[in-house]
């Protein structure tokens, strides 16, 4: 695979060593999100909506309800901004200005197109299904036409991308690294707890091991 | 407090039941959450980028170099989107139509301004110390004057504000609930692990208890 090329619009300006356009660094956020965050004008005003992706190899897919009022208007092919951000751990320095956070995000711009075709809109379902919880579809009654129908499914090429990275220790000013205060990184993770079994679920059925086990 | 107003931007039309425009909704989520995510414009084009924030009684405040990109845009007063969102798990129900996530997410329009006195900007700089990490900031080495002048503080009313929140089991298909496969949610938490000395701490220092005992 080779690299992202960064435009004037993605490459990482502020705090340069941070940006990444390499394809393991990119897809890596990716496959370890679920929810992206989706920026898209009406009227002049920005709206950010967060919702479920999936990544197929060099696309992203959204979908939702055909009644989505979001949907309608980027299945348009307006101007789109796709953010994925992963918050590893609370960057404790010395002061305050050097106080940070360690995150991996990627942001993606361009114009989405709608998936049409039966077949390519089922693959995306699965799609997104497998990326919340890998295992799952295969469990699942079936879809129906009507319910294909009234999903609108829609695909962003995976061109402009960047990512941006920090990781590690704080970067305190030198001569604070002498004060006699605790310094370091408090990892963050969203973490799974024991699934909680549907009020209407008949007895005698146990969690699968892809939701008793489920790890990002 | 009051009920905020719902205007014909930030009223939830796809499914109205989930829409939340009481204040301790809307700060439920923003003071469980320290991450949002900031839309702009420039030139047509939608920009989403993640950030830290702080919510003090009805304004919230962001900030950042005064070298970023983003706050000089947004000082300009141009029309702002900023969302918070939180994942609290996984509906897995019977069919993939049906499957879904339990969230929490919150929008702001509007148009930020910038903060510019000393006092108001060290108090919204120590606000976004104790959104993330309550306690911290009274063992900070102190703000420096050149420090508080390359940092940008802006501030949004939280007043063109709406929620929206899922909670609970699946919504099933009536049919589906006799299926045998499992159904239900699998909750999930952004978690903190064992705080990470810096590798240049100082020999005996341990990590205050707001570290070791961090939960959101």
């Amino acid at each position: 695979m080779s690299e992202f090329t960064p435009t004037e619009r993605t490459k990482v300006r502020r705090l340069p060593d941070r940006g990444k356009y390499d394809p393991e660094s990119v897809y890596g956020v990716l496959d370890e999100a679920f929810i992206c965050h989706v920026g898209f004008v009406v009227d002049g005003q920005p709206y950010v909506i967060p919702t479920g992706f999936a990544r197929v190899n060099d696309t992203l897919f959204i979908h939702g309800s055909a009644a989505s009022r979001m949907l309608r208007t980027l299945a348009d092919g307006v101007q789109v901004c796709v953010t994925v951000t992963l918050i590893d751990g609370i960057v404790m320095a010395r002061s305050g200005f050097h106080s940070s956070m360690n995150y991996r995000s990627v942001v993606i711009l361009g114009r989405a197109m709608q998936v049409e075709g039966r077949d390519e809109k089922l693959a995306a379902l699965t799609a997104f299904s497998e990326q919340v919880m890998p295992g799952r579809w295969k469990d699942l009654r079936e879809t129906t036409d009507a319910e294909l129908k009234g999903t609108l499914v829609l695909t962003l090429p995976l061109k402009e991308v960047s990512a941006k990275v920090r990781t590690g220790p704080p970067k305190d000013d030198e001569a604070d690294y002498a004060l006699p205060l605790w310094a370091g990184v408090v990892p963050l993770k969203l973490t799974a707890s024991t699934p909680i079994d549907d009020p209407r679920l008949p007895k005698g059925i146990e969690p699968p091991d892809y939701a008793r086990n489920y790890k990002r």
